[in-house]
């Protein structure tokens, strides 16, 4: 199977995440090499100032186990709000930092042309660019994960709006609702993302499940409390996904991240529930997103080779 | 005062309502001649049907006034989902029409270059390129009158989704809640339109005032009634609006239409209940609608010159 990323220039790419990093060498051949994943070296402030040295160290290891391909740049994705133009990390609620030029800093630290954007919107282009949904001009991919947001293509351009747009996890859904990590109350995130329903079952049920697949099987099983966290979260993301297809009427929702592995269980009542909050509104083609879990590393790498190009 | 529209070729300007239509015809200097509004003959099906002809009339009447103003090309605006790319009027709920294709039927008729949008994405672009909110490239301009729509601007382009972009009347506020004329519940437009606020008002107080300026005044005075559905209508638009903000963070948000006439009874406390609906997200200036009533007639008068500088 040839690679889903094609042929270009060698990069190193970075997909740094609120627990987890992820690193791996790409070649000219577009295969991802030494795919790693390290745990994110969270500080309670200032966290660049461990990733950093981390993604040195990284490369230095991916470099030696690979000598014959030689990175002619950098490709650096994380959560957050990231301003692509500037190359800015803005501010990340998990990982403790605000305002970090991660851009300039990296390419100062491996002396290669370097690319700094959001995790989220470089896995949507990813999956936008190499996955089924490339047909379409105007489209959603919404990551639904530990949190939820999503990638925003308007005329086959991915829109950021300063770094700011797509935060579809931070829509309120119930006024005075839940508490939720960024401060707000009743989001999207704070009810339906993987991690919400997770806590909201073991809250309710006592339990101490660890994921939304463990929620889900419960609820197939009988579990009345499992059942109507479930549901509630179908709920609520049909809300939110409403509101983004009355305002925008994307052709196509992409749907990705660790709750979409649970497939039909997901998606056919999620679209039943879509449904029911539409009258006239253009419908969106509800797709699975299809390149899997190092979106985000292959992201990072278009981004990287883009530098080059456009140098 | 030289006229807001600017110089260029005469054109006529038509704008149907879903109770009046205007009409002007706009000379060189972008002067606006003869702005009248005629009853809109609404039929129970094909109001098409009354409407062209009419357009017609009205037009034989202001060449008759103007005869030196030689118009070379009509702009045709009508509310509905309307399809600009093929300049055909999709649908209207209170219009009664279908698939009508406006563009080809107004130019054949008038034997001149037609073009043929949206009421609220023409008068929206008038807003958004002859007002203030010009200086910013990601704008929404919101119209608040009988019904609830928007016009999106992404990158300083008009953003239209094949006519169902902005529906931010049809979004979902209250699931269940309040029928909206179209088919749904719990639409944005069902609860803070200003027909919604006048006909939700006189069915809880028993009144019959015969606007939303009113519902204000009384809740203004004191009347609790008026006040619950003023605070609920602001409540919904509140909300709908953080949706909007969430997705796309508009750097503007400029609102317009008759309920936007309240000035500050609207804006003040607007503004601080979208405040309570945001943590990190990008703030959007709320801004006055400029270019008043006629905004439909001089977005209709500007894609008429247009269709002429592409032709």
């Amino acid at each position: 199977m040839s690679p889903l990323l094609g042929a270009g220039a060698p990069v190193l790419a970075f997909d740094v995440g609120g627990t987890d990093m992820k690193s791996a060498l790409v070649d000219a051949d577009g295969a991802l090499l030494g795919v790693r994943r390290t745990p994110t070296p969270v500080q309670p402030e200032h966290t660049e100032r461990a990733v950093l040295p981390l993604l040195g160290e990284l490369a230095r290891e991916l470099r030696a186990q690979h000598p014959l391909v030689v990175p002619e740049a950098i490709g650096l994705v994380a959560p957050g709000v990231v301003d692509d133009e500037t190359g800015i990390g803005l501010f990340s609620e998990n990982l403790n930092w605000r305002d970090v030029p991660f851009r300039r800093l990296a390419a100062e630290q491996f002396g290669l042309p370097a690319s700094f954007t959001h995790d989220v919107r470089a896995a949507g282009e990813a999956e936008y660019r190499l996955g089924p949904s490339s047909r379409f001009r105007d489209v959603l991919v919404v990551t639904i994960g530990t949190g939820i947001a999503a990638a925003v293509f308007i005329d086959g351009e991915p829109y950021a709006a300063g770094g700011y747009a797509g935060e579809l996890g931070h829509s309120v859904i119930t006024p005075d609702g839940e508490s939720c990590a960024c401060g707000g109350r009743g989001c999207l995130e704070a009810i339906a993302s993987a991690g919400a329903i997770t806590r909201r079952y073991n809250r309710v049920a006592g339990a101490g499940v660890t994921g939304a697949k463990d929620v889900l099987a419960r609820a197939q099983s009988g579990d009345a409390d499992a059942a109507a966290v479930w549901s509630s979260a179908l709920d609520a993301l049909a809300l939110g996904l409403s509101h983004a297809v009355a305002l925008l009427a994307p052709e196509a929702i992409v749907l990705g991240g660790g709750l979409a592995q649970a497939g039909d269980a997901l998606f056919v009542p999620l679209a039943e529930r879509l449904e029911r909050f539409l009258t006239f509104h253009r419908r969106p083609q509800l797709m699975h997103a299809s390149i899997g879990e190092n979106a985000g590393l292959v992201g990072a790498a278009m981004r990287a080779r883009a530098v080059l190009e456009h140098a």
